[in-house]
């Protein structure tokens, strides 16, 4: 599948593995920390933490040699799926949590909660805004083409694929005496 | 489970799931429209939906009488997790397009494409800087408490949960006249 959520689903789609990803982003590594954390069985934790290794997501590393004993560290891959997790924490508080928070996110600089939201980079507004839509990519096929020409999330046109103003067409035209 | 993030996943922590999210997102609606879209068999469709309708993502509503027909729009929740399918959106573009994005996010006041980052909404700083950690909240329990004193990624102590100066301390104290 060419879609980007669908590439990501397909490294870390299943619920354990986003808890482990939690859980060693929080500094776990070791298989019986993982375990104790999650409650999980032996030989479920071992088939995620393979998938997760495999995905490029954590790296084995010997701690131990004698008895051989790994640990999974995170890789910068890893490391950077850290903004999915919180996007999900915020989500997650906003609306499950009628007993109030059990964990926040600080701001260690003011001792207040943060309230993290999604914006771009580069002009600071939130990606929620409705100015903000999908485009077919450089690589998109005829299929995601379509599906984004019919979604009211889709229709947006990147600057350099727009259709050129009369003049800039014309400067484009080759030159009749070259 | 009191995470923020295991209790997400309670309500979507399926591949399918997401991917019915995306496409609500995106603006389907109907059965056969997800069904056409993802390839997935009628009977896991109907087990997913109805998943998300009981996590309270997505609205029944019947668009025709006869035949009864349904169709499954999102709910204001369902509308609010579009900030976690952007972060993967972000994250899977990120790593997994070789071949260039097949799906980008649009400024269409600018024609450029998005970078989306997670900010904290009141002063504007990245959630990634390393000031940003985690505290137990009003409600965590024993156990919370315990894993985030353990986390490099915890730590955090709330404002007002801070141990208060000797001046502010003295205050408290009941007059000894009352």
């Amino acid at each position: 599948m060419q879609c980007p959520i669908a590439r990501t689903l397909e490294r870390v789609g299943e619920w354990w593995s986003i808890l482990i990803l939690r859980d060693a982003l929080h500094g776990l590594s070791r298989f019986d920390q993982f375990q104790e954390s999650l409650g999980i069985a032996p030989n479920m934790l071992t088939r995620r933490l393979n998938g997760l290794v495999d995905a490029g997501m954590l790296e084995r590393r010997a701690y131990s040699e004698r008895p051989l004993r790994y640990e999974y560290v995170l890789t910068e891959l890893g490391r950077d799926f850290r903004s999915v997790i919180v996007a999900m924490y915020a989500w997650g508080n906003k609306h499950f949590a009628p007993e109030g928070a059990s964990v926040l996110l600080v701001d260690c600089k003011t001792g207040k909660p943060a309230d993290p939201v999604l914006v771009d980079r580069k002009t600071g507004r939130q990606v929620t805004d409705p100015a903000f839509r999908f485009a077919p990519g450089p690589a998109a096929s005829a299929r995601v083409r379509r599906k984004l020409a019919a979604s009211p999330w889709g229709g947006a046109t990147l600057d350099d694929q727009r259709a050129p103003a009369a003049g800039a067409q014309r400067r484009r035209q080759p030159k009749s005496r070259a």
